[in-house]
């Protein structure tokens, strides 16, 4: 259970099965740095490709193809002070006709104070929450899927859920499960509708282990209060039926409910968040209480 | 500001432009009685039309096309012991091939008991959360639509956040506004996910007051802590847009934002909650937490 | 066996349970007038209300919930020589960033010459196809649904392939079934992407039939060569899944096929056509040839 | 113009910046194998990985990202009388209820006489119509995209239009473009909604041209009637939106048409076909007749 400090010296704008950037063992903690959105880094250098460019990525010695990657979220804390959004609504958010009334989108700066856990731009100020844009591991089939959208394997979800302290499950399709990471955001609305969260670069650690034999097919992650499971697709109904069916796995799989009980659990007291709706994969978040699980 | 005692003798499964029930003035309050979605009573008689026979119309003295009805929900409150939900999550929630893998649907019967705030079946008990799924106005051009789904003017949208305490805003179509409710629950997770919530008929209680000449695209509500408006349509993504374009026109129009700034706000803390999406029209609500509005 | 001459005075822009404007008989005819989608006249006097006002409901003798209403389109005619359409894509056929590229959109005025069966505006002249935009029965429950949108009971469906010769079946819901018809065009392209077609007033001929005890679930057609039924939903995917729903029932009920036999056979040789891509639902057109039926 | 006879050894099930398996030049032909969807060859023999694995990569001297492939499609001749389909309808083709009725899915064997140009099995013979199931060029980013998908590259499209003498343009993002193809059908209907045609091996010819410094968005194509654009995503309403704007773009910059006659044309004689809805990705076909062409 080593800890591993990574500085990266480059970076993927797709995930798939790429040259480790490191190996590590199941237990092994990474403290490693993430560029923004625009990969630009600590210094406000641009030193990777647009957009969402990745760290990694990291090998994990042991990870098989069926496998489970558990990836807990220690910390994610910004390296510099400037963060940048866009400004205006998507055009994909709002009602065709209404595109019209839209004004022209542009880059805006925001000051990013970390310690007093605000991030202001003109009139506004908001809480600092920081959380994990991108991030996932190989494909299935050799894919090499870009960092603008988001499958099975995670990628470009924008979820605020992904913040300090989650635990996210992921399906292993490459040897080593090759897990990347990249694109910080220090405050975001959900569903990343204007296109962004104030984009910032990070110093990040992350805690990685390994469920042999278990298998999963699409993106979990728990926290405190919640087991969640996270359908990538378009459009959102389909995103939706993805989340959707793989809680309803787990109920009966973890938990020791029949189709039945976990139907009429979800009935009364499913909860859905909306991560990315942006992207060519919009994000559906299919969440449970664990004060309702055994 | 009179109070009117409505006991209701028939029951509409349209939402349209129908005879009225009562005849009410700006600023009065209803106290009247909804059916459950199957169209029993507080006896449990089958006195209704399944499914979500409507309780009115009311007639709001002075409302005319163009206006806004804003009808405060005082409130909900169970007159039986006994609701029912469906035990199988409906099949458009799911992959589609996972439906193979459903049981067959049935209805159950749930204990309700309002003075302990606990609904009962078999292993589960979930707190009661008193909620109107479907109420609305009489949609333009002299349209009757059905209470199985939703539009502009309101109807099944099944939403949890119309409970005790909110604030609704519709858009006036036809003289009198011509006001519906009905299909109250008293449990229901996001999304009515398994096609019920816990089915029951209620004492609901409600006050209109009119905005005149005040025109709204669809429907808005209001509550403590949030304001937020309702995208009826399918798919989700087409639901979204219309929340969001309708949240984006309330923020320029009421509260100073020119379009960019609206944007940043919307794309710093936007939140999105989830109505029906079992109905052949979805439910998205886009909400904008108080504490941001000047 | 009657033919009916009927000049209608009023006008409706919903398909509902209006009183009747003529009762007519199981295999009786009818020679009538549509007013164009705007509500003008032969005259182009505006004596209906935008958009796609109807002329009707007939209705048939003996009809009840459960059957089939047959129509024959004998013919459409335009009586009158100019036409109208919109000259800019509407706004939800394109990519959302794309709308801003579009200019305004006007109306533009077209010359019909139905001897020489063509339509010309500047540059372009096209040979005339006339059609009928909207058309239905009552649908179910009482409901009143507007012309501008569709459903299982017809509506604006906007389908080239409702044409003259074109026989449809409509599920019956209604009393007399209560037959509507209008929003002729002389000439459309697929979807009615511009948001119209040749829009003009016409004489209108048809024949209806009934099928007793026959019940069918959304439109159906056939013509000299295809069966085929229409999806009404949005998204098109839905509608697609409607359409595709019905024909694999209509193979297995009346052409002696299996689900394996009618799987195949779809799957070899099933066609789709695109009705209107404009409307709050879009139209789907699931087809089969009948030199493939038995 | 070199005529090149390449045998291939090793397949992909992406495409994406691999290996070139041969190099070709401007105006070449290459005359090559292609797999069955199954990864079955000429001896049927399982050679390569399930599903629709690519023959290629042919790395065209000079091209460049930002300039067109052309593609033209010289002949697919199947080289086995054996060929294969499913035989029950996708689920997601039809309405979510109606997937409880479907009976389990199973292969089938069909017999292909190419002299006589029929496949039969059981009680249907249809005729052949060879189409090429899945090519494409390398698609941005380094991204490598499952074959059992599509993108503005190209892919798993499933448009019976890609038949012998059609020329098809691809937007180069790759050094060499990478062109791929594979996943020939004997018969299909539209949609593939039994997800397959008829799956054979195949001996095909193709020739390629290259466009220097043109720039495309998506896949177009031409045949002796029609010029027309694929957009591939789902729901089929995006790609609807991505075939019509690539189309409306088309028109204008090589035809002459402003974006009003633009609009107008496409909104009188619009076509559409529609390509594959049974994959990730959908696809739709929009078509223009040459016909109205200056």
């Amino acid at each position: 259970m080593a800890i591993h400090d990574f500085e990266p010296d480059h970076y993927f704008v797709t995930i798939g099965w790429h040259e480790p950037a490191l190996h590590i063992a199941d237990g092994d903690t990474v403290r490693t740095k993430t560029l923004d959105a625009l990969g630009n880094n600590q210094q406000g250098e641009k030193v990777g490709e647009r957009g969402n460019p990745q760290t990694g990525p990291f090998y994990v010695e042991g990870a098989e193809p069926g496998d489970t990657l558990v990836v807990q979220i220690d910390s994610i804390v910004p390296n510099r002070v400037i963060g940048h959004t866009r400004n205006v609504l998507s055009e994909n958010i709002v009602d065709p006709e209404y595109v019209r009334e839209l004004p022209e989108n542009e880059w805006i700066e925001w000051q990013v104070d970390y310690a007093a856990k605000t991030a202001s731009w003109g009139q506004f100020t908001f809480p600092v929450d920081m959380m994990i844009g991108c991030f996932g591991v190989a494909p299935p089939r050799g894919e090499a899927i870009s960092t603008a959208t988001s499958y099975i394997n995670g990628g470009n979800m924008d979820y605020r859920g992904f913040r300090e302290g989650v635990t996210v499950y992921l399906p292993v399709s490459a040897p080593g499960a090759l897990f990347f990471l990249g694109d910080c955001h220090a405050v975001q609305g959900d569903g990343e509708i204007i296109g962004t969260g104030i984009e910032i670069s990070c110093d990040v650690q992350f805690t990685v282990q390994l469920q042999k034999g278990r298998t999963i097919n699409t993106v979990r992650g728990e926290n405190d209060t919640h087991i969640f499971a996270a359908g990538n697709a378009r459009p959102l109904d389909q995103a939706t039926q993805h989340a959707t069916t793989e809680i309803m796995r787990w109920l009966q799989s973890d938990y020791g409910f029949d189709a039945t009980d976990a139907s009429v659990l979800l009935g009364m007291a499913v909860e859905y968040d909306i991560g990315n709706i942006y992207d060519p994969a919009y994000t559906m978040v299919c969440k449970m209480a664990k004060r309702w699980l055994p």
